[in-house]
């Protein structure tokens, strides 16, 4: 027998189970779901040093390997993390339950009665790197929505999340739920990446959750429809209405909260009536607080440690302390500049203007829209939604953030008393 | 010049073009759209004698080739079908425009004001079979909805389809709105469907709608995601406790009202208690409607007219005057058969037990679930959502009839006060 045939039997497995655990879920009460998320929140903590443990040997080999500074951080746990793993899910077990919920209901003239009613989507793969938290958060959410889940973590945390998954299946176990609700891909070989995202038959949606290597890796590949989150290429766009202490406050925070988030602003569009009033009190303060400006010729005149941008710096996420600025023509030159640049995923406009505010809020064709705040409020938790997945940058089922009801699917259920069609 | 790359290139001017009008459609006014609506339906009024010479073209070289009877009836135009997608065109102008509807709308404690608001999908990609009239109904639904579309018609219906299509594009032209909204693909080669499912830059989502051989090219070969509609293998279910009459009645129209129709029940699943009460006049009923009954052996004994069902007949969609019918022990066994040869479409329970009739919604993966109802009800405009272009059988997006609705997308337009994130 070949290796890979021992991996697709492996794979096919996994996906059996999960479908077979999917169709549990897909009937189990909202309280066996969150008896389960709690005790495995009990799990984690009552485990906390095997997951530790776990943890020290992937950070071992992962300091043999020279990971980067910034992926050890993402990777190593501590009390402080599990703990709020921990918690994390006794939030997701307070959340509503999404399923059952009747979204609308309505009657015909032949008296029949419609109801469109949230159901699960049935089996959901994850696909992600380096953070172990992941296996926990996103794992809760597809089972708070009632789904099962195959998750795919990243060589470098294999035994971590491994330890983290044990924890959820004694919760599952302890709540009476199939095990087999949420299993995690018991290989580091990435030929298994290849073979679930060709199982149609077992996963009915892929969500990758990592660089832009592994998500163009699971575009190009992926037979399984996705939840696709591409770049955060996110703009903040100040016209010369714009309060200046409201504006400074923000730009600042749009970029500098924290520079790695999908959220974080990557350009920064001035109106060229601003420029005298506005341009230099908000290049300052960025540099002031450590950011590298990238800027048109304009901009350079501000202060002599504006680099200049080049053309690709428009169309670059940095996840980092740069930012690129570009003095734009109105509010028609700075959507076009927004339409040919971003990601479709969130852009803002600071403005006194309320008409330019509605129609920046019409005409720009982003997941998620902003007038007079900080872009980096583009977040499930932020927005009311509990927890998220992710954010989708795509405009089919779910855009934006990926909460337990964007994990959902519907039927629609017809009551008659014998009604026949004509 | 190869002829490939000629193609390339006349397919990626399509996909540019409608990317360019969509960007003015998501801009486009409700009148607008209506008043292009209407004027491609005065057009198609104005034109008619135009058009059927069109399509006795196309009549004619598929006499030509011997295409079949049922293949021939569905491309054959006369003054009758020309008014009914005029009429089509009418109607859907008066539907309500869901492009800037509200969906939600809610406060967070900072004080944001978010709202989620329906817009356009983008580009729509359609690929069809041989009735001309789909040019219209799904290129006027795409419309209504703020979407440019691509068709790609059946090279049966090549003539006819762009003599429609000139109707619609006279429509848009008199409305203002660019003539490119809507394109046909203007060639039979069939090497444009390979070039249409992976032109992921230009189309958003692809609608295919034809029989089993054209679902499964698109599916294998798209890079675009589809709403796809796989099999209708619809199961009725007859329980002891049903009313005979409604029961007889509801079972006669789910099969023979139209046999040729997605929503048509294929399968009948009779409860082992109704045997003697209800299975002879249900499936004498069919019998003397003209209907090919294939059943089990305790049906067969009912009538020497019924003949044996196979395995395979479980797992048919005959779309003719055929059904298999079945006798199952109770709710679970039934829900099993429908579990294991069913496609997630169409199921009906006839009963008179409430519980039965909630546990069976509850627990049937089926897009639509009915109790006491024709399975034929699996119809957007039977469900009041004015027209559908298909019934998708996936769980992503759109689930069900595929009506204006779902043919949008939404985003999240958050209005603030300055607010930044701690």
């Amino acid at each position: 027998m070949r290796d890979d045939n021992g991996l697709n039997a492996m794979m096919t497995g996994l996906g059996r189970n999960a479908r077979a655990a999917a169709k549990v879920l897909a009937a189990a009460s909202s309280e066996a779901k969150n008896a389960a998320l709690s005790a495995a929140a009990s799990a984690l903590r009552t485990r906390r040093d095997e997951i530790l443990s776990a943890n020290r040997r992937d950070v071992a080999e992962a300091e043999q390997r020279s990971l980067s500074g910034a992926l050890l951080d993402r990777l190593v746990l501590n009390e402080a993390r599990v703990e709020s793993m921990a918690r994390g899910l006794d939030e997701i077990a307070a959340l509503p339950d999404p399923v059952g919920q009747e979204i609308a209901r309505w009657s015909r003239p032949n008296g029949l009665d419609i109801a469109r009613v949230r159901v699960p989507l049935g089996v959901i793969g994850i696909i992600y790197e380096s953070r172990p938290n992941v296996t926990s958060d996103a794992g809760a959410l597809c089972l708070k929505a009632g789904n099962a889940a195959i998750l795919r973590g990243g060589s470098e945390s294999f035994h971590s999340a491994r330890a983290i998954m044990d924890c959820l299946q004694e919760g599952l176990r302890r709540a009476g739920l199939p095990a087999e609700s949420l299993q995690l891909v018991p290989t580091t070989d990435r030929a298994a990446v290849g073979i679930l995202l060709k199982m149609t038959e077992f996963i009915d949606v892929i969500v990758p959750r990592g660089g832009r290597s592994l998500i163009e890796r699971v575009t190009e590949e992926s037979r399984i429809p996705l939840f696709q989150h591409l770049d955060g290429i996110n703009h903040t766009y100040v016209q010369a209405s714009a309060d200046l202490a409201m504006a400074r406050e923000i730009v600042l925070n749009a970029k500098m909260r924290r520079t790695g988030v999908c959220g974080a602003t990557e350009t920064l569009l001035i109106d060229r009536a601003a420029a005298d009033s506005h341009m230099a009190p908000l290049v300052r303060d960025l540099l002031e607080a450590g950011c590298e400006v990238r800027g048109d010729g304009a901009v350079q005149a501000v202060d002599r440690r504006v680099c200049a941008a080049a053309e690709e710096d428009w169309a670059t996420e940095y996840l980092d302390a740069i930012i690129s600025v570009r003095l734009v023509d109105g509010l028609d030159d700075a959507i076009d500049h927004i339409e040919r640049f971003g990601s479709h995923h969130t852009d803002a406009i600071v403005t006194g203007d309320p008409a330019s505010a509605e129609a920046f809020l019409a005409r720009v064709d982003s997941a998620i829209v902003l007038v007079n705040a900080s872009t980096q409020f583009a977040d499930g938790g932020e927005f009311g939604m509990g927890a998220e997945i992710g954010i989708s940058t795509g405009k089919l089922h779910a855009r934006g953030p990926v909460g337990v009801e964007q994990l959902t699917s519907f039927k629609y259920l017809v009551r008659g008393a014998g009604q026949v069609r004509p």
